[in-house]
């Protein structure tokens, strides 16, 4: 993979790996019923964009100077991650959260499958991510790294970082029973840390700890991705304005209309863009200072302001 | 704890160590936002009877001939194992799944704090269980077997067992989506096999591979706990019959209002009892075949069959 020409290669070649990956991971064993590894399929397979797994490869490809070796190793907790996301946003589109209908350009699964289903193919996802974690890969050399990656998967994942998110975000909304909250800038930047920025970090640890990456460079990615995450954010709370429906594959406008805080409604589309640009400017700086700028997490950066859904 | 005088000292003593080690790991780090923390909390401190964790501990202190090390070993494991139940309460209680409004006597998560924050606190729990896991303990000898329990319980708690379960138990309540299905008493079995028996024998078999236990003991209690999680279940049932909801703390007659199909329902309450004790017979064979009847296995299979809440 560190063989591919340009970023769009390198892009096409990590999704089909991890899409590939995922094929052999679910359905699961015999013993599943049919409806939930159906459910699981529905969301896992919905064409996302595949950020996160993309960035696991693309950080234990950079942190290993090129390694195949890492890459391979680096592959189970890129799917794992992927496993949480797609579980993540099962639960965020239930009536009792974001109450959304339509992700990817299809109906949400509790819209197909009923609300408990629904809740469960998202738990079932989510223990299936750890499951494969500490099975995958075998050997009992990299045993000490899976653990590690397990804790910072496990913690980006948990109250302190996606969960405690979308609880602050849920706050906001007033949806959680007798406390309503007003996020500022800092708030808005604070809660978008955990909800979307803890995952993507661990993404990109992940990645360099698989790697066998030395401890500055796994906190050189780590910060990386805390910037390509902010980026990221600020991205889709642009596209929720002025996107085009049919390129998102879902509902534009909903933010402003569910009243939600975001970075245009309180800096503007033309300083929300520029903030966009900054985060974009000093992950790249990071990278560079790191030694890292050869390799393919300095373009997904790039992809990642400049694109379309 | 070995030199506990009787199951009653032995089950106290298990259940005071599972309630401080859980006080340890919640709350969590500063960063957990609070409405997050108090949720986890009200549901993990709700006066649960710590079955599975006690079970845990009792089985590493039987498979390795009472060895206190075995015991402090597994400690984390049944910490864990009971936030994954914890979560799984939470998320059997919502609207979209039982629709359970009281629970250990006291208003279930949901009606307290909404339905957005009852899925986001089991979602929670679910990470921070993985989370301490491989965080803990730190001996790095420990690591696979680490490993090797975080894959016994992710698969327990996963598709093909707790959540495949309460996906089959909605199904034949109706609540699926265009899915209904019937259970006889096979399929009831099956049903509650997954639903509560698999993270029943996960929790027995933590136990034996944090205790570092010959694999034919592993076995041993892995059968051992097949049984008493069925067991348990029968008499689950019964008491939804017959209990005091004074003493059960959650609302009797539920499973009948619902439709659901129980062993009273299927075998009546004479024969379900029968049940109940020729499973019980069968896990004290297994054990005694094991060389395993010296601990407390044996009277916490006793303890199960003659509850009353």
């Amino acid at each position: 993979m560190a063989a591919a020409e340009s970023l769009r290669a390198f892009l096409d070649a990590a999704r089909a790996r991890v899409d590939a990956a995922l094929e052999q991971y679910l359905p699961l064993p015999p013993g599943c019923p049919a409806i939930v590894s159906e459910a699981m399929r529905y969301s896992v397979f919905a064409g996302g964009k595949r950020l996160r797994p993309v960035l696991t490869l693309a950080s234990a490809d950079a942190t290993s100077r090129h390694d195949e070796r890492a890459i391979a190793d680096a592959l189970p907790a890129a799917c794992a991650i992927e496993l949480i996301h797609t579980y993540s946003l099962i639960h965020d589109d239930l009536p009792a959260m974001d109450n959304d209908t339509l992700r990817r350009g299809r109906p949400t699964l509790h819209v197909v499958y009923g609300d408990g289903i629904a809740v469960l193919a998202g738990d079932g996802l989510h223990a299936e991510a750890f499951t494969l974690l500490a099975r995958e890969p075998a050997s009992p050399s990299l045993a000490a790294r899976k653990l590690r990656v397990i804790e910072v998967i496990g913690a980006a994942a948990g109250p302190v970082g996606m969960v405690g998110g979308q609880a602050i975000d849920l706050q906001a909304a007033g949806q959680a029973l007798g406390q309503r909250i007003t996020l500022d800038g800092d708030g808005l930047r604070a809660m978008h840390a955990r909800k979307t920025g803890a995952l993507i970090r661990a993404s990109a640890v992940a990645g360099a700890i698989m790697a066998g990456a030395p401890e500055d460079a796994v906190q050189a990615v780590d910060r990386y991705a805390a910037d390509l995450g902010l980026a990221f954010q600020i991205v889709d709370d642009i596209l929720d304005v002025e996107g085009d429906p049919n390129a998102l594959g879902k509902t534009a406008g909903k933010d402003a209309a569910d009243a939600k805080p975001t970075y245009p409604a309180l800096f503007g589309l033309e300083r929300s863009r520029a903030l966009a640009g900054e985060c974009i400017g000093r992950a790249k700086a990071t990278l560079a200072g790191a030694g890292l700028a050869d390799g393919w997490l300095g373009g997904i950066a790039d992809w990642v302001v400049g694109r379309k859904n």
